[in-house]
């Protein structure tokens, strides 16, 4: 083990500097993660352009165990070399949420309310490793880890997340599977994860929506299995949708879209009777048009959804490690350790064009 | 069997006519109910206020089999003498809504696009017998049928549907259960019959909220079992929520409200993190600060209802069967077959005070 | 529409006639099938086996509606030339089971009762032409029908009930999906019908046994997408499926095996814990080291199942439909209708070597 | 806090004497427990009988919290004074069992191999105090604890457990609710705490059956609400169920009669079709005539089921509190700390006659 670590500290919004950091002490009950690839998440840009705090920003961290206590050992299963996706949580283990297996609501894991959560906790925080964006990651005695094979390719294993919430959204929460249409709006990093979920699912109907900005991504879609895609600026969703579900509108329809609250107000027009909406996007704003009449009349299921579960995780690492799915066609940028903060401007769209799946790779 | 059926015939919206009508033959698949009592709901209300063609209306319907085929008794399991509560619905039997027991979403039940429907069908459409306000109702082959045992008292059985939907509503879409908080905003016989259901399915904290105007019905409702009510006029409904529930908020918040948006924002603010929202009652405009963000950081389910299922009218029979809850005490008012106008009106609020079950008893 | 219709008439155990039968005329409420193909069951066979009453066999039909009542369309939603694979049952439609989406518990389905079911329904009972071994079939108005798209290949769609069951106990009875890993015991239609559907459905391990004399079958599974097959004669069962389920058992464990009790027994000791092991065959005698405490211990759900739903003959078609896994594979032997009877025989394993999937286009 | 802590120690199978233990330091992460009352469960007899180290017994436990780390404080939300109810299970929280609400399945808590678990750990294990026969029970970090009212009578609160698996076995497990019907075979501690869980949630008919030995105690199940009980020496129970069920038998058959293979036997002949038979109870023995033909007829589940989850020890909590059933009929033999030799004996049926709840009071 080296004495210090590289680590790409975000100080300020926009302002990354890389540092030297001890390495620390190594716990009975906790470790230390070798980082081989972090993949850029939407809320790690977030994060930076609203710092408040110094920290190490980055969540979505695959590695090896570098080192590791011996009770950590005994009650992860794990020894150095093993190869691991990680959960951003650190959920307590011991509230009422994270013994009913809903640990993503447990209240430790709030980093808002002085929860830890990696990606999202200040350096000051002892010992300062909680970002990907590092050479190595502590392993806190809380942490949450998945055994990633070693034959999957980096660019492939940092999709873990987005693919968790792929299958949490539209299988788990969805119902997605066999026999089932499926209507996903946007076709950023998380709509093309939930178009590639509810396809190894067995949905036989998979339309993706986006914008003439989009093109690329639609194709994108359609390369990872999208049966039919739609530019709603020059389609007619409703009438499309329509069309292609044999007039009976979508089994599910998500909105992932950034903006404007339209695309909820539409996911009601063309879900099926009986159908459920998920909203997975915020939109900052209320929704005035909102029908709930049209709620009841079609008996719709309107859910909310955040993050992935456990069970959500362990169908992610196994979709990506069958190798079913084209998934490296959603690698777009990968910057070194020293490019952090580029690789965030990417990721942002303030950088390179058409970012789509931007990763870190700090040992490069 | 007498030769001709008195009927209440519905001429003109708030213009009804007894009439004498002819006993119609009884088909192999079919036969004819014997009706004991009907109880006024307020899509009958709805139905005479715009009525455009004449009809008997009236589809909360208890009553003896007076006659039936041959075929009909083999496959209803069926004889004379049978005391049955009826569904509203005719459903096909063959569509795909039907071969997979969701028989209330069929083309073939709805009235407004030449469906048959009880209640809801004129009487142009032979035999004509197709509403509750008469001696006899015609039982079509599509009919559906559940036992009521001989001892139960007719104001009870009569509301055998209105609790069908409780049971629909809360213990099958909202899995409202042993150790569940529970609140219905509105306290009309729909919400009353969603606090009884709730009760009898084990929920230990179940809430009724209403208006000063209300205020004898949250008494009702607390006599029923409900462990408390809110004055929406006079105390903080949301503070009073968060107080009663330990500050988590209600697992399942059900709006059968008559009138006004508000209810639907409230209840997303006082359900709980992961909670469900049920919406039975049309609003006839649209919610215009409706926060799906709040949806999506609490990840709460929405869903809207409407009617039953087979499985909860069973669940109403047997539960009024069961004698566990003082169901009369909903009965309110009790007319003839010659007062079918006035328990119309009185249903609909134009007549005497405080209308809650009102009852038509055709042989009285 | 010709006069006389052709049907292969099984008129005693293993004797079959060619006759011509009267073209029976279309009732409103009913049609005729013109037959394309139909698949031979294990249920064909012993049907003919034990014949009582002469009559048409034959149950896993396609074809084309040749005929059609007026109101049969309406209610079918089906039209002369439209393409639809049958159910073999023919429920009432009106009993709880029917009302309740469960109608093949429906007591009119059962032939051995008095009721109506094709391939299993005498002859004498008007119009006689219950069985798919003939050039039509006649169209009741209980039958259930589902759209079969014209580009499937007819052996294809032929063997859209074995897949139905395969859904039935895989997905919906077995909750296979994602990150699932099941052994399927007996390499029969039904085995590889239920491998095909747990890889359609997600499952990430899918291992189906056999013995020596299966080792075409065993083959022919990995071709449609078993991960894993194992010979029962050479290897030791337990272990192996120990290994390749990293010594944890398998999620869910179906026994659809010929003959023997020991199957049952081995599917208690490699299930995982907290596992699912399904029952698809009759073994005509107990099970005498039945070891309860084996089910209590590892808290194991033992299902028995039978048949298929409306739901998972969707799921087939559309798994037909998208063409996704090489079905013709399983197609070993076609007959015209004059060798129904061979066609039985080899089925029934008397005739040419090898069946596994024997099929008779009455047309050819 | 006392220096000294009295306790009951098990030495030998048979022999248990007085003793004073220190009383441990207050570890940030754990607490100190003030046993208030023990229920004797039959598992604590079964470890006495075959004692290999000496060790403090009982775990159905319910206290006063008399000491807690601060840390515990906050992850427990608990402080000094608060009442809770025990768990037996002390999980680790980051194992997969663990991370998916299934604590119970977690390695850890399996003290045959090396786990801890309240009442079933070694006095050599620091700190000793692993059992509820003593004043003080020692808050292990990884408890798991339930808040119980203080109205709530001690004998009342003791039943949490048995209570628990009630709701786990019946609910969770039976999916059993309005409409039920239900046959519990044992009128045991565990089948009269089954009957209950039942009628809680709602089952319309609820029969326990017993032998001639139990008369007392099914004269019990009926005052807890039971419909009816059988007394299968002197009824037939196949015929008895089948005419109390209208001839379908029911919905849910549960076996947890203390020997003999028959009652398995016979719950799959009264279970109805679609029914689901659940298994509590070792036999120590193969079910010779286990017939699973009649499992696949009948389309069964067969269930396997041991212990309670987190949400099912919530619902016997909210249920005891609720006062809605006559629980204290249940309490027969209520000891003192001096008398825990006694009060296993009693339960163990070697002491004073018709032992049901025995309890342990350290203080009294």
């Amino acid at each position: 083990m080296t004495k210090t670590i590289s680590a790409a500290v975000a100080l300020a919004p926009w302002e990354t500097e890389i540092r030297e950091l001890p390495t620390p002490p190594i716990p009975e009950d906790g470790g230390l993660l070798k980082v081989e690839v972090v993949g850029v998440c939407g809320t790690d840009v977030s994060w930076y352009e609203h710092l408040q705090k110094p920290m190490i920003l980055g969540h979505h961290v695959v590695g090896y165990v570098a080192a590791i206590g011996r009770q950590a050992a005994r009650q992860w299963g794990l020894r150095e070399g093993d190869r691991v996706a990680m959960e951003e949580y650190l959920p307590c283990g011991r509230c009422t949420f994270c013994r009913t297996g809903r640990y993503r609501l447990c209240e430790a894991t709030d980093s808002r309310k002085g929860g830890l959560r990696y990606g999202a906790t200040p350096l000051e925080v002892e010992p300062g490793l909680w970002g990907g964006f590092a050479q190595y990651l502590y392993l806190h005695p809380h942490a949450v880890m998945h055994r990633m094979p070693d034959a999957v390719p980096p660019v492939e294993a940092a999709l873990t997340l987005p693919l968790s919430n792929g299958f949490e959204w539209m299988v788990i929460e969805g119902q997605v599977g066999i026999g089932k249409s499926v209507v996903i709006q946007g076709p950023g990093q998380q709509g093309l994860a939930c178009a590639l979920a509810a396809k190894a699912a067995g949905a036989d109907l998979v339309i993706v929506t986006g914008r003439s900005s989009s093109l690329r991504r639609l194709e994108l879609a359609k390369q990872l299995g999208a049966d039919h895609v739609i530019n709603v600026q020059t389609e007619n969703l409703v009438e499309r949708v329509k069309e292609l579900t044999g007039g009976e509108g979508a089994d599910v329809v998500l909105d992932v879209t950034s903006g404007g609250t339209e695309p909820i107000l539409q996911a009601l027009q063309i879900a099926a009777k009986g159908g459920t909406v998920i909203l997975g996007a915020y939109k900052y704003e209320a929704i005035p048009a909102f029908d709930s009449d049209l709620v009841v009349a079609k008996t719709l299921t309107i859910k909310g959804v955040r993050g992935h579960g456990y069970q959500s995780v362990e169908m992610a690492v196994e979709c990506i490690a069958s190798g079913r799915f084209p998934m490296s066609l959603l690698n777009s940028h990968n910057y070194r350790l020293a490019d952090t903060d580029l690789a965030l401007r990417t990721a942002s769209g303030r950088g390179e064009p058409n970012p789509l799946l931007v990763t870190v790779s700090p040992w490069q």
